[in-house]
């Protein structure tokens, strides 16, 4: 592979003497090094990896944002992604939902005997895109491996870490009476493509999933807004209802949804009446919920929507002082409602 | 339980209203949160943690070093430790490795559905006190659960960042013709221990693993003696041998070895002997190769010994002109052999 070539691009595998991954391929040994240098390192190399120490040697300044998110998705492919970029997409956002701009990120994986190399090396290849889209690198990383039937193909951990935008100033704290609260996207698409595949529940659809990086997005937002934008979440597990309720009940302060206001596709929702779910609790990539100065919400919107990420941005509620700690919902039908945070388990491994 | 108490002390566990660990832990809503409220942050606390966002803002200046490593072995309880502390120590000695001051910790949890709580508590108290004892800070967390019989108990990743130690100057490229190699205590206890207490194959001893963090010896050593510190490493999966062949293939010397010098307690001999294996494939923790000026060798050797994690170092071998990219054993009995990389897979889920 040319130096060139190296970012971007899907490139074909190159030839492997095994088909699968085996025991001997986490032994530390002979094994474990011909899969690092001839598919791994092959597939994301840059100047960090190649020194193939115990760890990355960064340079840093000042305040960094650093965060870890383990991803147990399956199928580990499903339309529009798979494991591997939803597990930089994921990191980086919560890096980016930090106020920071990601840079780095580790990439440890746990494989179950038996996965076949094809995959692992599609897997690779979307993570390299993944980095190259977001850019970060991915500088330091772990492979093991488990015995057939005790993990599930490939489980992957992400660690992220970058500098703080110099205008963001974000902390739950910030958060106060009349902010209003933005999404960039159509909300629970992710999710419904996840079960729209899963094994003895897949229904047709021509859904994708939105999974995606946010980092630019979130970086165009702080340029230009800087500490108006007073908080920021990217909603997964547990869906918009769970990470308002958590906003809401660290703030201290109540927050008013306007459900016809919530963007969402129509494929979705009939899915979601199909199966009896609420998209309020389904699992988002490419999400993330902005809590901004109120006199700035229309200025932040527009420049939501004029990046291709936000274009279905909406404005879907506000901070309010009634109701403290609650989340609650004008319906579209007239009435509000209480939203709770979600109770059970909804959709095991959706990330 | 009180602050003063929330170091170093295991704590019993409070009272909770689950025995075993459910998918709806994992769901990101509301039993996410109990199991992340009553304990995971319980055992754990600190400012940083209490934060509860995406991710969590640390300072840093200048060079910092950065590793991950996921940790599957198998049984997770076993004599002298378990999956906690050994995901502490790994990644501490891993940062430790690169010349750093490890600082803070990433901490993410795929859990198996039907985990008792008290096991993870336990694993929880043991994590807090490897913290506590290597001088880290858990500051950014995940956690996820797979369904029953996709996962095996519990899988622990944890990444560490640590400044750069003012005096290090650790580099493969710092290795060269006349080093000494040293190593800080006995090997192959570890994974013997592992193997003495595994399914199938368990044998009477009295051993106990050494999984310890390194990094205050370390720190002690790179005091005195600074950059006459060339490299370091901690041999773990794949053994003394694999990591010997690692430094003599890519800094492109030769590295011979005396076997009358290697240092290993006679119970792990003798089993090694009665299991047909070679201690030099065996993983170890708790255990690190340093090569080191020729000349400074024998003072960084007392200064080993004065640490109670170095009473049994010893100067195993050295650098050479001759045999690039080979580790040649000067045998006990007289002559002399190649050691090479551990070929296949000795014992999975070791670490």
């Amino acid at each position: 592979m040319k130096k060139s070539m190296a970012h971007g691009v899907h490139c074909p595998m190159p030839k492997f003497d095994f088909d699968i991954v085996t025991l001997g391929h986490g032994s530390g040994g002979l094994l474990t090094h011909r899969l690092l240098n001839k598919i791994i390192f092959e597939a994301l190399q840059n100047e960090y990896l190649a020194e193939a120490h115990d760890g990355a040697w960064l340079n840093m300044d000042g305040l960094v944002a650093y965060s870890t998110d383990s991803f147990v998705v399956s199928p580990i492919f499903f339309p529009g992604g798979n494991i591997g970029d939803l597990a930089v997409h994921g990191t980086v956002n919560d890096v980016a939902m930090c106020g920071a701009i990601p840079e780095f990120l580790s990439l440890s994986f746990i494989l179950e005997e038996g996965l076949l190399m094809t995959e692992l090396w599609d897997i690779l290849q979307s993570i390299k895109m993944a980095c190259h889209d977001s850019g970060v690198q991915v500088v330091t990383g772990d492979t093991k491996v488990v015995e057939k039937g005790k993990g599930d193909k490939i489980f992957i951990n992400t660690t992220g870490i970058g500098r703080m935008h110099p205008k963001a100033h974000i902390r739950m704290a910030n958060i106060k009476k009349g902010d209003a609260i933005l999404v960039n996207g159509n909300i629970a698409t992710h999710g419904v493509t996840i079960l729209s595949v899963r094994e003895g529940l897949s229904f047709e659809t021509s859904l994708e999933s939105d999974s995606t990086s946010l980092n630019h997005l979130v970086a165009e937002l702080l340029d230009e807004f800087g500490a108006d934008i007073h908080f920021m979440r990217d909603p997964t597990r547990g869906g918009l209802a769970s990470s308002l309720n958590e906003m809401a009940s660290m703030s201290g302060h109540g927050i008013a949804l306007k459900e016809n206001n919530l963007p969402i596709v129509e494929e979705v929702e009939g899915a979601c009446e199909m199966l009896g779910l609420d998209p309020m609790y389904i699992a988002n990539e490419g999400i993330f919920i902005a809590v901004v100065e109120a006199d700035k919400a229309d200025a932040i919107l527009q420049a939501m929507r004029r990046n291709e990420k936000g274009a279905d941005a909406a404005i879907i509620g506000e901070v309010t002082e009634a109701h403290k700690g609650q989340v609650i919902m004008q319906a579209a039908v007239g009435g509000r409602r209480v939203v709770h945070m979600l109770a059970g388990e909804q959709l095991p491994r959706i990330c």
